[in-house]
């Protein structure tokens, strides 16, 4: 069984397990405040799209915790600021925008003052949280379809239950095919700078039983060429109208190596995922995170002191280069229209 | 001015800069014995097939300086076991098998006992080191040609001074063109397991003070789409007859993505590094390496334990992907034959 990556703790706190921990240990966290929330997303203890949007919604419920007793106008002068707050603790992922906008048009649905408000966002939070769960089994149901038995599998970066409230979204056609009794098999690249391929990736998918074997990011290639990977299967952190979509670095390459390979490139992710209001991927913003990322590991420099390196968060895959996204809603092609962040 | 990686210490011992230990440590170490070189160069102290092949031949000399009394044929038994021994430190680099041949014929061809074979064994080492040199030079001035003002040079690996006797392979029309002064900024693969570009090419260029960039693997394809890589210059470990080459791990990624992206691709390499013995790279044996470079870093874990990781030291690129060879005898073209492993 793939494991939990966040719940509520008995307390009300927003517990998770510190992801930038793993898998040397195993550590779980209880987040008292909103504060701690957003400073653990910044950090990366807790990641992947759709769960950044969960834990944002928790954490503005447990952040308001203090607040119960507050008027209404005061009670929704502090959740703005604390959303606002949340919001800004990763700039590409549109799941934790959509989460907060959801938590915020909640409340103002809802008469009474702060005990009221306050009981319906915890509600509603935890709807978020079991509505990401049952998204999950939903991509991993319509997903099966691809993949046939004895398939090998490449995936980057980690979209499984790490990532997600329930079973992840890349990974959770793997879970349920093997769930089945399909024999699948994963080639998990390392995903540099940090690593979740072979920190998070491998520490699930081995939980759960599933064979996988860790390359590296530059290795995935060589293996395309000698025929060993069937089928690439990657998240996606925001998807535009077009159907262009910003995952983790690195994506875009992989899509352009299995175009020229002849091997079937998928992008699984939430239905929230898309971002109708984006018509191409020229238009997200990508993340520039610290250098330090890439020139020091563990603590020690791995780069001479000083230089200069480049880290984006992100790369943009055009969608010409995607032969499906797998969603809850079944295998789509875009157009992407309509009305789905509700 | 380039660093200089390996020369004769005054007691005549081989010295190298232990590679191995940068960019943190500078460290010169003198090996004195034909064990100490094999195992340095097994250690990757000492690395890049030109360089391996010159502190090969230096290492035999060293090794057989307490031989020197020896009649001749026990000089030879010994020579033929440390040659041997050599040459099966590393299995893939052509230049460590060409250069302990050439020892050992010119050692056939010399009369006389020990100290006579061996005073021409150090001669024949220190002229495949000068001669190193000077192919290094000629590749930088063929290679000037392929590098205008401005250019944006993405490489993989070290190619540099730190992998030859001289300013390097790939990296030598770099030096000459920032010598002639030329504009050029590289963009560094940081090239993992082993972070060669992140510890020794980021190193040596920022010593030299080239403009330079570091990026993770994964990176490249990003810049390409984004057009801010006008040439990628990788060095070869092998090139066969038909022109297919041997570079480390995620240099065929690279070559697809160059040519996707219309990015002109060169090799450059000694014409030593041609082997007309192999017809294609189907027949490049590759070597293995253990899977523990890619699951620990600085001895931390990063992959859970006894994880499965597939960890091969080089890929083949097929010459079709190849704009050209820079090579000490000009800018070629497959189809490659004659006897260049003089």
């Amino acid at each position: 069984m793939p494991i939990q990556a966040i719940s509520w703790s008995p307390s009300g706190a927003v517990r998770i397990i510190d992801q930038r921990a793993l898998p040397e240990a195993e550590i779980t966290r209880d987040l008292e405040s909103a504060e701690s929330v957003a400073e653990a997303i910044r950090q990366l203890q807790v990641r992947g799209a759709p769960l950044i949007g969960i834990a944002a919604a928790m954490g503005l419920v447990t952040g308001m915790g203090e607040h119960r007793t507050a008027a209404r106008a005061d009670f929704f002068t502090r959740l703005k600021s604390l959303a606002e707050m949340l919001s800004a603790s990763r700039p590409t992922a549109v799941n934790l925008r959509w989460a907060l906008d959801r938590m915020l048009r909640v409340a103002e649905a809802t008469a009474g003052e702060g005990a009221d408000l306050w009981e319906r966002l915890r509600v509603e939070a935890t709807a978020i949280w079991e509505e990401d769960r049952a998204m999950c089994r939903k991509i991993g149901e319509h997903g099966l379809t691809i993949l046939t038995d004895g398939a090998n599998v490449l995936t980057h970066c980690n979209t499984g239950a790490l990532a997600t409230g329930g079973i992840g979204t890349a990974l959770a056609p793997i879970y349920l095919a093997h769930e089945q009794g399909r024999k699948i098999h994963v080639y998990v690249d390392e995903t540099r700078p940090l690593l979740q391929g072979s920190r998070l990736t491998m520490w699930e998918l081995g939980r759960a039983g599933i064979p996988c074997t860790l390359i590296t990011d530059a290795s995935a290639a060589a293996l395309m060429r000698q025929a060993k990977v069937d089928i690439v299967l990657v998240g996606a952190d925001r998807i535009c109208a077009n159907g262009d979509f910003a995952n983790k670095i690195g994506t875009y390459g992989l899509a352009v190596l299995a175009r020229h390979h002849g091997v079937p490139f998928y992008c699984a992710a939430p239905w929230s995922t898309v971002d109708v209001a984006l018509a191409d991927g020229d238009l997200i913003p990508i993340e520039q995170r610290s250098p330090a990322e890439v020139t020091v590991m563990a603590g020690r420099p791995i780069a001479p002191e000083g230089v200069e390196a480049l880290n984006p968060a992100f790369d943009v895959t055009p969608a010409r280069y995607v032969t499906g996204f797998v969603t809850d809603r079944g295998i789509v092609q875009p157009p992407f229209s309509g009305e789905p962040l509700q």
